[in-house]
């Protein structure tokens, strides 16, 4: 990522996100109306201004082409950033889908009679204030500034330098918008402009709720490791098929095939393929044969290579199991038993998305139950796992924890809880001394 | 804290999780009747062995006791310490409690029909492997065991030194009774016995999958800045009553006393009062003069002394307004609305529990909404704020994190989710292209 000279001064990031905190306040009093009203006249307003961000992209664009001629950025990131006038309307329908999204907010999780007129209430809420550091793509700025202000959070957003002119004008337009909405205020959406100005946040932890970076693993990991704000971010996508002696082999290609070819860097996509060796004999040489005509690097354990002498097939090496290609390259393992494979995906595997291939329900309920992973799949592409597919409406990343958000993470992610207790001024002391007993009476 | 010099070394804990993890897959296995029945059986054994559990307590505090002669231990951590007949029974019955829970895994949170045949649900499954931290008291190994196991989970347990005798014994009452259930692993269950395990803990974010810190609130901080494994702790708990300009002055009174008085080592007491100007006349002289008669010390702000010159309190210095007392002091200010009650919340709450005192109905629900704490009250007493009297049973600890659980955290808060797909070899290709579409229908 090459960075604009333009950072902030670490006060100016520190006012930044104390205004982001004071927006968050009033965001939590807007009703679910005023949120949408407010993203559908955003949405329209993004049309409306199609040229000006078309010219702002233009002028990003430019810039970055003396970039990629001189190598210093890749054809992959130049063709990220590059926006069309479809894409506009892209974004406003995308815009449009959130606005319409159910309200996230005040959704009663939970309501208990403590005792005769003492009700408690646990109840959705907006985390507070959000941070999003992302690569180029400008159409993720209104992606994810919908998302918080559907979920009623103050943003900052980091995006791409490359993309910087794109991004203002965007912010611009959007804020333009919010002036015909007085309740909501301007502060609730903020860029940032350099990489530092995001370290200063990671020290902020008073004022940001929750940062979510959406980069390489790297710059992932060194956020998880370096924040006091809570992290949620994408992690390593070493995912497994299982194919399992009691296999539909048909289907056992068919998944294979999609898990890796379909779009091999994604983080759902699958690096080793693990086989049973009682259908080893019968479903290896189909799937290398269909692997290879389709471009596959095929990496085999010595049980594999013995098994195809002709294939011209490279060997694995241990540290195959635990490399994450991204690429159209997979290795290759036989195992003895389901326990040889659980045992294997649960050294190597990445907790992301595991699948097993079985006509066994026996087999296949004992994988789902046992494997520690965010999605485990019987008999269906690793490829499935994703926000869109899952049908939770926009994604605001996948997660890789296990606590809060687990896989891909919808808008409920940027909500908590808390619990509304109203009385009539019971207190606990008569309660401690047993003059008074609790009912706990479930409300509906 | 002051440990038994018996530290494992480095490699004894990586060992120690890595064969709580190896068992964390077969307890995912268990059904709700194992480990309901394994619950009852050791409850039952804890209280056979009474006079065994009893003897190994009566040596830590014959050991305690000369700490506590020579000043090096306070006698308020002994009296913690010491166990009484009565107190096994309440252990047992503690645990037969949490045996009786409604089972927290396998709970369906959300089920789609992706496209024909391809099934989507959302299920609550354990966290893995937890690792608790905790002080002298030996009655919290049975609780928080029981409810590891309960939840599926493996358990590493730390407690305090003094207690190294009635911990062991515990345990291994615990791990004999485990025995006669041969489903159950041995290794769901292990003790660290210094501090510097702990911190080799906080580095195996692989092996370890939560963190729960009880102790002081630097202890908690402490681990919560040097830990790669997610942390869950108490924190700082300053609270706030604020008595709005339309309260009911009799339930002001009796809430105030109650979240100062009943308990004022809690977290969930206050630490300082606001009084609306409008009543501050009618309320303070009451308020301090019962503040007084139980004890409490109170610091005003300039207003406050100039409007009751007679009571001699001590003036409230700015740190006043940040300082957890844990203790008989409070400080009080009077502000001139409801807006500069909730910037005063803001600004030093420690987003725990908060109350409001009116009889107005919409200045209470702003409150509510917008004061963002784990807890916000409207005519009841801050001490409510308890897992127990919230009737989550059980609790694990209260949580001053937004992400994954807030506030009182039951038995839920040890658990997390996956998303298990089932098909018959669905791919994604067909959806990609367009040939195919999802239907996304919400089954029950």
């Amino acid at each position: 990522m090459s960075d604009a000279p333009a950072a902030k001064s670490p006060e100016a990031v520190v006012s930044i996100a104390r205004s982001a905190r004071q927006a968050s306040r009033k965001l939590a009093l807007l009703s679910n109306e005023t949120r949408t009203a407010a993203l559908l006249a955003i949405a329209d307003a993004l049309e409306k201004n199609a040229e000006r961000i078309l010219a702002a992209n233009a002028k990003d664009c430019a810039t970055a082409e003396t970039l990629v001629s001189t190598g210093k950025m890749t054809p992959s990131l130049f063709s990220r950033l590059r926006m069309k006038e479809s894409g506009i309307a892209e974004m406003a329908s995308r815009v449009r889908e959130v606005a319409n999204l159910p309200d996230p907010l005040n959704k009663r999780l939970a309501a208990t009679e403590l005792d005769q007129g003492l009700i408690l209430l646990k109840e959705s809420c907006p985390l507070g204030v959000i941070a999003v550091v992302f690569e180029s793509r400008p159409d993720v700025v209104p992606q994810v500034a919908s998302l918080a202000l559907k979920s009623g959070n103050a943003v900052l957003l980091k995006g791409g330098a490359e993309a910087a002119n794109s991004n203002e004008t965007i912010l611009a337009i959007w804020k333009q918008t919010l002036s015909s909405f007085p309740e909501v205020p301007q502060d609730s959406i903020s860029l940032l402009q350099s990489r530092s100005d995001v370290m200063e946040l990671l020290h902020l932890e008073n004022e940001v709720d929750l940062l979510i970076p959406r980069g390489s693993k790297e710059f992932v990991a060194f956020m998880e490791h370096h924040s006091r704000v809570p992290v949620l971010g994408h992690g390593e996508g070493i995912c497994h098929v299982f194919v399992d002696r009691a296999a539909d082999l048909r289907k056992a290609v068919a998944v294979t095939m999609d898990s890796k070819v379909q779009y091999p860097a994604a983080c759902n996509s699958i690096e080793t393929l693990l086989v049973h060796k009682d259908v080893a004999a019968a479903f290896l040489p189909e799937i290398v044969a269909q692997l290879k005509s389709a471009n596959v690097q095929v990496r085999g354990c010595p049980r594999v290579l013995a098994l195809l002498p002709d294939a011209n097939l490279l060997p694995a090496t241990e540290k195959d199991w635990s490399t994450e290609y991204s690429d159209l390259i997979l290795s290759v393992k036989i195992v003895d038993t389901l326990d040889q494979a659980l045992d294997h995906i649960d050294k190597f595997g990445s907790k992301h998305t595991e699948c097993i291939v079985t006509e066994d329900p026996a087999a296949a309920e004992r994988f789902l139950q046992e494997v520690d992973a965010a999605g485990v799949f019987h008999n269906a592409s690793t490829r499935f796992a994703d926000g869109y597919r899952y049908g939770l409406g926009a994604e605001v990343g996948i997660s890789n924890s296990k606590l809060h958000a687990r896989g891909p993470m919808g808008i409920e992610g940027l909500t908590t809880y808390k619990y509304k207790l109203r009385g009539n001024g019971q207190i606990v002391s008569g309660y401690a001394t047993g003059a008074r007993h609790f009912q706990h009476k479930p409300l509906r």
